[in-house]
């Protein structure tokens, strides 16, 4: 019989968030969990981890909404941890407090309200999560849905296991993480699932200036729009666009562009000063 | 005669931090030179970007260090500006509000007091400062220091216009930057330069927990700690180590792993629900 596994959960939308819900419940019957996620909306935030400022870390009955005092929650076996930082802040606190003895064997993190498919990934709060475990050698999966609006959770539940089964199954080199996007919900019926390569569409900034109402000073709102580009047929823009479940396997782990360095090792080593 | 480049420069440690007025003084009779900086230190932000809060553009005359009104500022030609965010942030509204009608040449971040040599790259707000270049399609450069002391910054005013001009002469591929670290003082004398493979030497959490001096409840530090592992010989931990100047060339364009897809793609693609 295959051991249970254990997986530590996040997100970048916040504990309270319905995503994360969603993905608890999709994988509660598959595996242990415990979920370290933000206390806040941390969309966008990168790989950003907090270097000046001290983290609370509260134990939160997600049933009754009540946190418990920190003391008691280890008696009470609490699972479930609000942290009020970044996703890489959870995952760091996650496998140094909670997994201090054995690590888990997969770090989840999501479901994301809206797309990190394409060239968002390092953008992303929720890719984050996952790299974060991955610079652990823990195996790391990133769900999101590429739909501007409140995506329908539910109907991922079922395909979730499936992925995450997968990835145990299937492991994935040091330093690859796998980048799921499910698809607009535009889609009546989702097609199926395909591992793709990155696409290059893009979140990119579209910066709207406005003036202080008192002091009438400029700031400005970075604002953002979709930038699109003409994709390749196997890039996971592409089949998202067909209604598929995309996967990309993206690595993080060590990202020297060995062409330029070959090309040009020689002419930067003959730099004189 | 070759026309003067245009560079847009931010950092991470912020806009009164010594090593960017340094990166300044370095560049100044080499190119006409616009500075985008945070207003306060945002180490570690990685690519992280300000969404939920409008952000302030100030114009700031380094000299007297005042501040002067933003519509003045046009007028005088104001050439640096204290951003209310991040480096991606700052690069982002340098690019759209000074660089509206042509891009720079080049996008330049730093001086980091601290080390972004080996895996820490994607934690890091000086190399984000890059990056964003590159996700603009601008040539970049991160300059960070592999000392965890303030460095003797003066030292690295004389290697900065040969690092700048041999991008500019041997340009880098679409989505790869140049990360560029400076050896430890430590070294009485600066061996040379050498482009290099990324090491993985990695600053990684130390978590210190706490309790709050009233309520009594727990809190934890992030903390740090440098992980050191065996590094490739031609890495740039392995060079910083023996007093070289490091450059690895970085690509964060397309991170697809194609041979963990082209491996499992088939097996993902029958998955069935």
């Amino acid at each position: 019989m295959k051991k249970r596994p254990k997986i530590l959960i996040t997100n970048d939308d916040g504990i309270h968030a319905p995503g994360i819900r969603h993905l608890w419940n999709a994988l509660k019957d598959f595996a242990d969990l415990v979920v370290c996620a933000p206390a806040h909306e941390q969309s966008a935030v990168g790989l950003s981890i907090t270097i000046r400022n001290p983290l609370q870390m509260l134990p939160i009955n997600w049933h009754n909404q009540i946190s418990v005092h920190h003391d008691q929650a280890h008696h009470m076996g609490a699972e479930t941890w609000s942290i009020s930082g970044t996703p890489a802040d959870c995952i760091k606190l996650g496998l140094n407090v909670i997994f201090d003895q054995e690590a888990p064997d997969l770090v989840v993190s999501g479901i994301n309200r809206g797309s990190n498919a394409g060239r968002n990934v390092l953008y992303s709060g929720t890719v984050a999560g996952a790299i974060e475990g991955v610079m652990h050698n823990i195996p790391a999966i990133a769900f999101s849905c590429h739909d501007h609006h409140e995506p329908n959770y539910y109907d991922f539940e079922n395909h979730i296991p499936l992925i995450v089964n997968h990835v145990l199954e299937n492991p994935m080199p040091t330093g690859t993480l796998l980048n799921v996007n499910f698809p607009p919900k535009s889609h009546s019926k989702i097609q199926g699932f395909r591992m793709t390569r990155q696409g290059k569409e893009l979140w990119v900034e579209n910066p709207d200036k406005r003036n202080h109402p008192a002091e009438g000073s400029a700031y400005y709102w970075l604002g953002a729009k979709v930038a699109t580009f003409d994709e390749h047929e196997e890039s996971d823009i592409s089949w998202l666009q067909k209604g598929y479940i995309t996967a990309v396997p993206v690595h993080v782990g060590e990202l020297t562009d060995h062409t330029h360095l070959n090309d040009h090792k020689e002419s930067f080593a003959s730099l004189k000063f």
